[in-house]
């Protein structure tokens, strides 16, 4: 049984949360796009947070960190249109404001909200606007889309996922609820944990996951081991990062890169990563081009160590590339390979036991068309 | 006085090499196009190359590595169209088939000829074919500009570089002459010194940079400062990888990238190369817009320690960025500049005494189209 057969079809709304969204115009142009969300928890939630390992870390993460090292979280407020990152002293203090603002509305400590910013870098935020629409916000059971959507930047469509689980035991059959909205299209490539995607190799200044409880289920993971619970919130964090990847910039393809064969488990994610990233590879599959060789080569320059007398090259499940010899393959079969979902590339480095494994994406024309211009 | 004003006008052929390029149709479909070219010196040669440091290294260089460790070269061949890299067993055999096919023609040992091949990977060569033009080769002193043409692939023009300099002294007045030949516009990111430059971030299966010298001139670097031959060496290289740089695949635009105040001057080059192979730098110089906030968080994301309070980035001769905060600026005036020759961009660190500079090109529509459908 898989995770998907086994979730319930979800029932009502989350209990115990109200959230909403609206419009402050963070940028100029865009006065009625909805661009401020509020989750609000009417109890304290027991929270996590991981945050981005870019050295140039934005305000809002800053701030977030020091509310979640205090205790408790009743609420995450967020804005889109404006990462405030690289924006000083002055930053933290906006970042501080709208984590006020959002107090001063649900009637809780500031030390309470969690804030998170995303949008362009390096212009101060307009925080005065964003405090009013904060004030705004029509809080409601069942807002959730609102909530997503005030999160996007270059994102096409929300990304959202909620599922209901039975972690309950027979004696305590509690249902728990899991609702997540992510937001991201550009600027992808965190660099947080192990299942590692990319859409074009730069790691964002303004990274932030987190998760919150607020123990409304009655469920106890005392009494149910706890890695059901991390399997079900890793299952939910894949399919947000699934729909990350298929909504990247001008992205038409995601491909999943398997290594094995490696050195060791690090240097296995480093070949997986490197060939994520590659122009030539994610060109390559853009153009649904059998140039299999580039693979190779971005395994060969990630720092992994490499055997080409015993390396193979696996494009779905032609090998084209065999113990260190090119195999003759149906170029038109490769073509439909690399053209269908579901595309997997597996490269053995004929070394040792390491494996890892990393999903990203082809670059197209319209990526360089839509980030040519952003700021303007 | 500059090297360019030091230098002489170039005068007759370079004395004691004669050279030829000719046709075998290397890849189907081109059978009139210059794909093998042929070098060749009267007296041995002292020589010396560098290798690509890719774990995935091709046959040609394999081969050459092993026959520059035998002594003296007298000739070097070259083909475009097909890089033999990734080709097994049987690569190496048709790499060692062709220095046997050169040493035929001009009479010499296998040992005493590098081999040195670009173009697509995994393709197995078509030796017979190369082996025949290679013995059909008309060799001259003149033909350089053949040679040069020979070993292009998605070159759009040869590159090469001619200079004669008066290193001699007063009473032996020596004037030593310079002849470099090039090629290059994708897989650009040689790793092999401390200047670098890349079109696309992919470390090629192939490059190799091979130097030989006649002693025709008589010039005895003894006399001279070593120093003197090395920077001149080191002159005409980087202007060969300008060259290269320049006509980098669907590139419009080159930019310089200058660190300083890193932890260290590794950390330096790692900032410095990590923007310069940025796609979101790279599309943003493309378009000229003044998104400087992705060109501090690639610095960030580099590895490099960046303390973001005193950091600096500076476009042209404006700071856009400087001790930690945001500046105002005109965005038509970095609009100009990214859009002038001789973009450079320099970022203050913040940290140490740490300097590095590396090259970069801009990521167009037209590297896609490019790279989509390369082996088709």
């Amino acid at each position: 049984m898989t995770f998907e057969d086994w979730a319930l079809k979800p029932t009502g709304d989350l209990v115990g949360y109200s959230v909403g969204a609206a419009a402050a115009g963070v940028r100029d142009g865009k006065p009625s796009r909805l661009d401020v969300a509020l989750i609000v928890s009417e109890l304290p939630c027991a929270a996590a947070g991981v945050f981005t390992t870019n050295q140039v870390i934005a305000a809002p993460c800053i701030v977030t960190r020091r509310h979640l090292e205090r205790g408790p979280l009743r609420a995450i407020v967020v804005n889109s249109g404006n990462a405030n990152a690289c924006t000083g002293e002055q930053g933290e203090r906006d970042a501080i404001a709208m984590a006020e603002a959002a107090a001063d509305k649900i009637g809780c400590d500031p030390h309470e909200v969690a804030v998170a910013s995303t949008g362009v870098i390096g212009v101060p935020l307009p925080v005065e606007r964003i405090a009013s629409a904060i004030r705004s916000i029509d809080l409601r059971k069942d807002a959730w889309d609102d909530v997503a959507r005030a999160m996007m930047t270059t994102d096409t469509r929300p990304k959202s996922v909620r599922r209901d689980y039975p972690l309950g035991t027979l004696g305590s059959p509690e249902t728990v609820h899991f609702r997540g909205v992510a937001k991201g299209a550009g600027m992808i490539h965190p660099n947080m944990a192990t299942m590692w995607i990319s859409v074009d190799g730069d790691t964002s200044t303004n990274d932030m996951v987190l998760v919150l409880t607020n123990g409304a289920s009655g469920f106890k993971p005392v009494r149910k081991p706890l890695a059901m619970c991390a399997a079900v919130l890793g299952w939910l964090c894949e399919d947000l990062a699934q729909q990350i990847l298929a909504d990247g910039e001008g992205v038409t393809r995601v491909f999943k890169v398997l290594i094995r064969g490696a050195a060791s488990d690090v240097e296995a994610m480093l070949a997986a990563r490197t060939i994520t990233t590659s122009t030539l590879v994610k060109t390559a599959i853009h153009g649904a081009d059998p140039n299999w060789g580039r693979i190779l080569a971005a395994a060969g320059r990630s720092g992994a160590k490499v055997d080409q007398t015993r390396a193979t090259v696996r494009i779905g499940d032609v090998n084209v590339f065999e113990s260190g010899a090119p195999r003759s393959f149906d170029r038109e079969r490769i073509r439909e390979i690399f053209s269908s979902p579901g595309l997997r590339i597996a490269v053995d480095l004929g070394v040792a036991k390491g494996k890892g494994e990393a999903w990203g994406t082809d670059l197209s024309e319209e990526y360089v068309r839509i980030n040519a211009d952003y700021t303007t």
